[in-house]
């Protein structure tokens, strides 16, 4: 391991500014992860003061995980991917911020993932978490399919599982439809047991809240429940047609990642699961890459 | 009519506090319309002092359309109906109100609503605006089906309505499903013309705003447009169960209310569309015949 006396010139940082949590690793010169820190949201969209200080947090607690608490950031090159900066307005104001570091190399979130999942070569992902898209990077050239956001998007993703079981839920509870064991499983979670006190928990509420739903409906659906079943087989059936729409891209892997992908991999058409390969490594890793790849562009 | 001297005791007020406008009339004894008034958003659910200041300076203006501008409100009697007051607590603080009238009747908007529509006999009503939900009053008892509000409920409002539509869009805009007329004609109507600049323009947006959209839906629909068909007869659908549902209560009279009534009405199905009556009057007219039937019951 590197001391704090040590050839700084030759480490990395590495950040996934998320929604929820912004995430960093700290590599030496042969992509070994030497250290790792977590701290609070660090997607502008939310707030360019938060999300920069996020960053500035997560980073030293990676270098002091690493033993290089003593390491000024002025000394080190970091990749950074943030959900957003694909909109010219964000990409400016994070490109113009006084940044503590030797240099930023700035991208976007779908991009560090693509380029972790596929150890910095080309290919395409699926995301499904609390959020859901697709995503190829095939011939320097990017692809977005989704990644519109909740409720009006997003659908297959953590977030729209759990709208949907509480829409059916509701419907149960007016007597519209039948209702289903997912009922007495979604009301016990939310220690509730009508449908004014479950509006009342659920009115108003962000995507995180809903995404929180997402296992019970799966858990339903893979006990038989006909309506999560139904909740299920639309929300794999949108990613089918996303994983479809990248494959005319011609990626030469496709994998898919976030959160929710274990429980939604096995409903996935058969055409579908054939397309994809596990993961190599991770959107922070994949932010190395990048800053690494832009370094030797110059 | 009567002057600002004239017998204040035979006039009535009857106010609906919707979530964008308050609306009042004062009526004589024998409920003729002696003057209306319009002000901001009465309904408590946002805000006790916006929605008490909205009573009070819609009852004011409906006075001084009446030639009544001078008659103190502490001598008229008020009807009113607000959405919300079926939760006690909301029940609770609008009741204590130091209420500027002789006396306040105060109802849900849904049963001023049903009264109205049925001359203060009882029945069911079906409103679809903004938001949407069915609701019956026979033999004295109250029964609503839905009205859970946006995203998680109102199913077949015009809010609804707008928010599959731009979902829809989005899916055509990836490519992962046809592209029809309604996307070009709600892109132009939004000024947008691409997917960023749409889920920019939607992002956040309540339920009002995705209500607009929804003529467009019905115009497209009625043009043979297959998306927007699919979106409307998957919401008269669910306006069919509603209908059916209210019916088991067997209420002598069934009307549909609210600004989308006319554009969805066409669509239900024939045994639906055979329960229904026209409204006989508004929902503020219901709110002084509640005031009424108090009274007589005191």
């Amino acid at each position: 391991m590197l001391n704090s006396s040590g050839k700084h010139k030759d480490i990395f940082l590495g950040i996934d500014g998320g929604g929820t949590k912004c995430k960093a690793i700290v590599v030496s010169a042969d992509d070994q992860i030497l250290g790792t820190g977590i701290s609070g949201p660090g997607n502008p969209l939310h707030g360019f003061e938060q999300a920069t200080n996020s960053i500035v947090e997560s980073a030293q607690f990676a270098l002091k995980d690493a033993g290089l608490a003593n390491t000024p950031l002025s000394e080190v090159v970091v990749g950074i991917g943030l959900a957003g900066v694909n909109l010219p307005v964000l990409f400016e104001q994070m490109s113009a911020w006084q940044h503590p570091f030797k240099e930023m190399y700035l991208a976007t979130d779908l991009l560090i993932a693509c380029l972790g999942a596929h150890q910095g070569k080309e290919g395409a992902v699926m995301i499904t978490g609390t959020g859901s898209c697709g995503f190829s990077y095939v011939d320097a050239k990017s692809t977005i399919v989704g990644a519109h956001g909740f409720p009006h998007g997003d659908k297959g993703s953590g977030a729209w599982f759990g709208l949907q079981a509480a829409k059916q839920v509701l419907l149960a509870l007016d007597g519209l439809i039948e209702e289903t064991a997912m009922s007495k499983q979604l009301l016990k979670l939310l220690a509730v047991d009508n449908d004014v006190a479950l509006v009342e928990a659920i009115a108003g509420k962000p995507a995180t809240y809903y995404a929180k739903l997402a296992n019970l409906v799966f858990d339903a659906a893979e006990n038989g429940d006909v309506i999560a079943r139904d909740i299920v087989n639309e929300g794999s059936e949108y990613i089918n047609s996303v994983a479809r729409k990248l494959s005319h891209q011609k990626p030469p892997r496709m994998s898919m990642i976030g959160g929710l992908s274990p429980r939604i991999q096995p409903w996935l058409a058969s055409d579908v699961q054939a397309m994809l390969s596990p993961p190599l490594s991770t959107p922070e890793m994949g932010a190395v890459l990048f800053a690494k790849q832009q370094i030797a562009l110059t």
